[in-house]
């Protein structure tokens, strides 16, 4: 076994070109982005890292650094599932969830990326091998667009070479979302691939009727229409309407994840490696969704799902989120021929660039008042 | 309104007397301590905390420092559910559990505390009002003491005043639990109420067989016999034993509790109000479980917990615990004929004796790496 020698945890708060807005996350005018490299004791490196739209950052990496790091130096940076698994129980009490399925994202994607590396092979092939390819959508953060904006905005979708797009719903009235639903189905013509994302704002009713007047635009999936936590709510919605339902990335663990595909009756589920356990978490629930026969999807980060996605056999869509991370990366996302494509490099083939992030750095706390335990 | 003007929060690490264990948290030398004092602009005053097993601390203290502070300095200090909600969409994309449930949970009990200052109330009297004393129990964390330092712990418990006694099970061997309980059961006699604890370390099967053969000695509950989120799990091993299942420590939020109390199938409901929310949140778990017939019990910090468990029609039992976290009050628990008794005293009731904690302090970061953000 080769041992884990070193952690390094970094906390970047990356500013947005514009601010961002959906129904239940107000104002986005930043990202954060938090970081994690693991050494082995053989100099092998790798580096995972999770994201957040604003808020948590500094908890990840405190988690990251307090309680993850001391648990891990010394243990076989080859175990992958026995590191998950004594990760898991490590932060149980404190944990399922939340902060701690960031904090345990990052580390298992950056042990993902060694592994990739060693074995000489990029992650599509590591992660299923199915393909390297997948289909890819647009998705934006554009709830507050004015309209010519937001149809702005979809023409430049589909100039980037996407041919599916998907908006945020959830105006105040129903009619203001149909109108500019109507707006960008007329717009991108019938061949386009249309989905829709209400950031769990509706009630079930509201969703129900909300998604009886969506059936004539040909919509693919109705996204979070009402809170993640009642999955008992989708299955209602779902048997009562004719759109598809989508969901997943606010399910943190395998055990949401479990009663989402008995309980929610989902069309389409989206996990999200950096929030439900990194790559070994997203294939859990990816393998799930294949006993349903459910498609997996992502949610945010394109450049590391890209390679996830394709790797399915019950591949689905990526999501190419308005987040732009992979822009601070040395390969942002490729499209060709309205397909995403993984990379080929050996590892994760996400790599930062460092220099251009290093302005955006925060939280490198200086601990001074730290004092050994008095026992 | 008054307005919030000051938030502070600190992390202590406390070492336990000795080292305690259970199935699932392995060793504990300490607990850590998560203060949250909040001063609105009249100058009142009233501090929330949480615990933990000694994970997780930093990462508490880093969301209230980082996330919940800007959220919070200018919003009214006597809106509790105003701000209960606001902190719940503000950090939901990390939370909804984990970290940001325990770093809510110190906002909400400081504002509670103010609250009951301001209104010249005991906590008791504004939660509820059914009682001032309830049922208690001591609490444990002993699964490897040898069994003649079990018993001696046992006798402990007695003398300190109480009737009910708990203890951890969940050995290698099952028939190491059974000859632990068949010995306390002889040693404490037929009168004492017996609980016992497996902190979810026994697949569904293992933990009907275990039920079935603790039936023989009265015991009142058996508390997490498997992991928390196998709701549908707890159902079936309630439908095939005789023992009543209790849970709730490790339910975060209200959408976790309506499913234990619609599938679990549980006799009890132990929420914790360190990791629920506050005690907002202990009182939302504690209306739900009336409705459905089931006495309201804590978990840990039962300096706090005895004001709101008392103050309940359907009261149940307090746990006392083995982090003694009230010795570093001004007030530690009082037990009077078996029961638990509320303290009087305007607020929550829980004032920390400071230099006391002092030592045990850690965690005071100087952050000299924030850069303000580049839009
Ligand atoms: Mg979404
Ligand atoms: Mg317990």
């Amino acid at each position: 076994m080769t041992k884990i020698k070193d952690i390094k945890c970094r906390l970047f708060k990356v500013p947005l070109p514009e601010v961002l807005n959906d129904a239940k996350h107000g104002d986005h005018t930043h990202f954060e982005l938090i970081t994690t490299t693991i050494t082995l004791e053989d100099g092998s490196q790798g580096t995972g890292y999770s994201y957040t739209g604003g808020k948590g950052g500094h908890a990840i990496k405190a988690m990251v650094e307090h309680d993850l790091t001391p648990a891990l130096l010394g243990q076989s940076g080859e175990d992958i599932d026995g590191i998950y698994d004594l990760l898991e129980w490590h932060i149980h009490y404190v944990g399922r969830g939340g902060i701690a399925s960031f904090a345990i994202s990052t580390v298992d994607i950056a042990l993902w990326d060694i592994k990739c590396k060693k074995a000489g092979q990029p992650l599509w092939k590591m992660a299923g091998g199915h393909n390297n390819k997948c289909k890819a959508y647009r998705g934006g953060i554009d709830l507050q667009f004015p309209l010519p904006k937001l149809l702005d905005n979809m023409k430049s979708y589909l100039e980037a070479g996407f041919n599916a797009v998907k908006i945020k719903i959830g105006r105040e009235n129903l009619q203001e979302d149909l109108d500019r639903i109507k707006a960008v189905r007329e717009f991108v013509g019938e061949d386009i691939t249309f989905m829709v994302d209400a950031n769990y704002s509706m009630s079930r009713e509201k969703a129900i009727e909300a998604s009886k007047a969506f059936e004539q635009y040909n919509i693919l999936w109705f996204e979070e229409p009402t809170i993640p936590d009642d999955y008992l709510g989708y299955g209602i919605i779902a048997e009562a309407t004719k759109v598809p339902l989508a969901m997943g990335e606010n399910l943190h663990t395998i055990h949401e994840f479990e009663y989402a595909f008995e309980q929610a009756k989902l069309g389409f589920i989206q996990p999200d490696a950096s929030n439900c356990g990194g790559i070994t978490g997203w294939l859990k629930a990816a393998q799930l969704a294949k006993k349903y026969g459910i498609p997996a999807c992502s949610h945010g980060m394109q450049e590391l799902h890209v390679s996830l996605v394709s790797a399915q056999e019950n591949s689905g869509w990526l999501e190419v989120h308005s987040f732009p991370i992979d822009e601070y990366t040395t390969r942002p996302l490729q499209i060709e021929d309205h397909l995403a494509v993984a990379p080929d490099a050996p590892g994760t083939g996400v790599e930062f660039d460092w220099t251009k992030l290093q302005p955006y750095e925060v939280g490198a706390a200086v601990l001074t008042g730290d004092k050994p335990l008095q026992i």
